[in-house]
């Protein structure tokens, strides 16, 4: 934790920033280990070039704060009080030089700029997310064992959605299931809406789970993940109930042979790129290039979708600590889709995958 | 929705505002009935004093607008277009009026103020969610019609819920069997994150379900909604699981008087204040003042908290269509905590409730 808030500093040194203002869950909980979701209530983290941080909470949240470990200056509010007058008399108690303030441009409220507009009389605003989203890049020991439970959860998912499989049963039904067993676990949040589609609707690479039955001849694709002590996994498996034809046969076979050729070439210092091209480059060949519809894959962490983008056109390379998808498909109208995912961390040598549920074509 | 988007126009005119952007999926809903979740990718809907409104949204959406319903202009774009330039383009075909723009200050991000600045100039930026606040406060027939379903699928969850109940039990099971019943019956989204809490956590009014096992003597509480077609419910009961001591019973009955007494009173022109103060005054006459630490409720519609504020401050009166929860607590550490809600509208002569679970002690 200190280490990064150190590092944080060095670049706002280096910019010659004297304040930032850190306000998404992420970020503070990458900060600060304090990992909260205050909706409209202000949860802050002031950082200076020169100066002791200070994190702002509700008074309900302070033993929080502590417990998770921070050691600063921890600010309370009552709901009667104004946090912002708070923050104004803590930011001024260190530092006179408010000229410019960085922030999460992507993420603060436009409402928000306004109060420190008027707190501070209008700064220069200059973004550190770019900063943050370069530093949670490579990640350390400690994160890589979290990635690598929240794996496995994923991996069990599966494992219970596709025990639950029945000809008739409703996507939702298999996904209730799903939840239901992690949930048993211990697991409080999934790291987004779990995808269970079947027959057609598996041709829709953002479809909808509903009341739609399972059915003999239909492909049935799981995409889900969990949150495990703040960190995200993301999984997708795709089985057959009862026989397939033949095409769908050849999509699940051209999709694995990318998704396994793509992992091949994970290793330190290989171009991002190159890992989106050997999988599009498979599925092109096989004629299925226009039905491969999105990016390999993304970054993976504290968010489910962060850096590095895993697009053809990234040219930067491999480095051991990155975590991303990789996760090709083939989404054919009127035949259905298929997609495998799996979790990906670079090492030393090469890489290692936190998701390994099995990945030839099952049929049930 | 035409008579939706007038009410704005009006309001609109009245404030000489040439031009709004919605972005919040819970008024673009209100507006368009086009309910999405865009994440990061810009949905936006523009309305016009003295022309017509269009919506830009990813092509991939662009069917399911105008499946919602959506009669105007829809512009749609691909993941390499620039939607600002689009953006753009659009609002100059019809206006060049953009001294002043609207938009939700307390929902935009600031990156795309900073979007809006550059592409017209740094208009003057006022707010357009007072007024959305204010139209969405009073329900239309069919708005409540899917509020009631909303309310019979809370109070199912609670039923569940009670079936579920055992000795040895986890809070995460019995929320898991909850949300597994409401699935199985088609419903994807809840309103909130479901509660399920025992013993002593049930005196923290935010506490967080675990694997904290059930025990005889405790009491159980439920806090749980779902999502609707757009709309949400919200319901609390307690329970108790075998004998219970005194004081918590004691707790129970004067949270339940509290409960009716301020539902009693609910009808048109009655100072919404009165509602939180008759509740809060029998908690206090019972000594439990201090222990009853949040107002009496929330709006409640297509967000799970809007307007009205129900907090004994408030001097608006209510008026038919108003539609919000009615939840007194009593919270003592050390002995467990109290929460009975129910979903209320007021009707022309009184009120309505949406949920109907009995609130009579129950002992398991």
């Amino acid at each position: 934790m200190k280490q990064r808030l150190e590092q944080l500093v060095n670049w706002m040194k280096s910019e010659e920033v004297p304040v930032s203002m850190i306000t998404s869950k992420a970020n503070v909980f990458y900060l600060s280990k304090f990992y909260t979701d205050p909706h409209e209530r202000l949860v802050a983290l002031f950082v200076f070039a020169d100066h002791e941080p200070f994190l702002i909470a509700p008074n309900m949240e302070k033993e929080q704060v502590k417990a998770a470990g921070w050691e600063y200056e921890i600010i309370g509010y009552s709901d009667t009080d104004n946090p912002w007058a708070l923050v104004k008399e803590a930011v001024e108690k260190r530092t006179q030089d408010l000229s410019k303030l960085a922030l999460e441009k992507e993420h603060v409220i436009y409402e928000r700029v306004e109060k420190i507009n008027e707190a501070f009389k209008s700064p220069k605003l200059v973004s550190v997310e770019d900063k943050l989203n370069e530093l949670r890049l490579i990640k350390d020991e400690q994160e890589i064992a979290l990635l690598r439970e929240a794996g496995k959860l994923a991996d069990y998912g599966v494992e219970v959605g596709v025990h639950a499989i029945k000809e008739g049963k409703t996507e939702l039904e298999i996904l209730a299931t799903i939840e239901y067993e992690l949930k048993k676990k211990g697991i409080l949040e999934m790291s987004f809406s779990t995808m269970v589609l079947t027959g057609e609707k598996t041709a829709a690479p953002h479809g909808k789970p509903g009341l739609t039955m399972l059915r003999r001849g239909d492909l049935i694709l799981f995409d889900l993940g969990v949150v495990y002590k703040g960190y995200c996994s993301d999984i997708t498996r795709t089985v057959a109930l009862g026989e397939i034809n033949d095409q769908q046969r050849e999509i699940y076979e051209t999709v694995l042979r990318a998704e396994v050729a793509a992992l091949s070439i994970c290793k330190p210092g290989e171009q991002i790129g190159n890992i989106d091209k050997t999988a599009r480059s498979i599925i092109t060949t096989k004629g299925y290039g226009d039905y491969f519809t999105h990016r390999i894959g993304h970054g993976l962490g504290i968010n489910v979708h962060e850096y590095p983008s895993m697009t053809h056109t990234n040219t930067r390379s491999l480095k051991p600590g990155m975590t991303f998808t990789i996760e090709p498909g083939i989404y054919l109208p009127g035949v259905g889709g298929v997609r495998i995912e799996d979790d990906v961390l670079i090492t030393e040598n090469g890489y290692e995958t936190f998701t390994s549920y099995p990945k030839d074509l099952q049929i049930l």
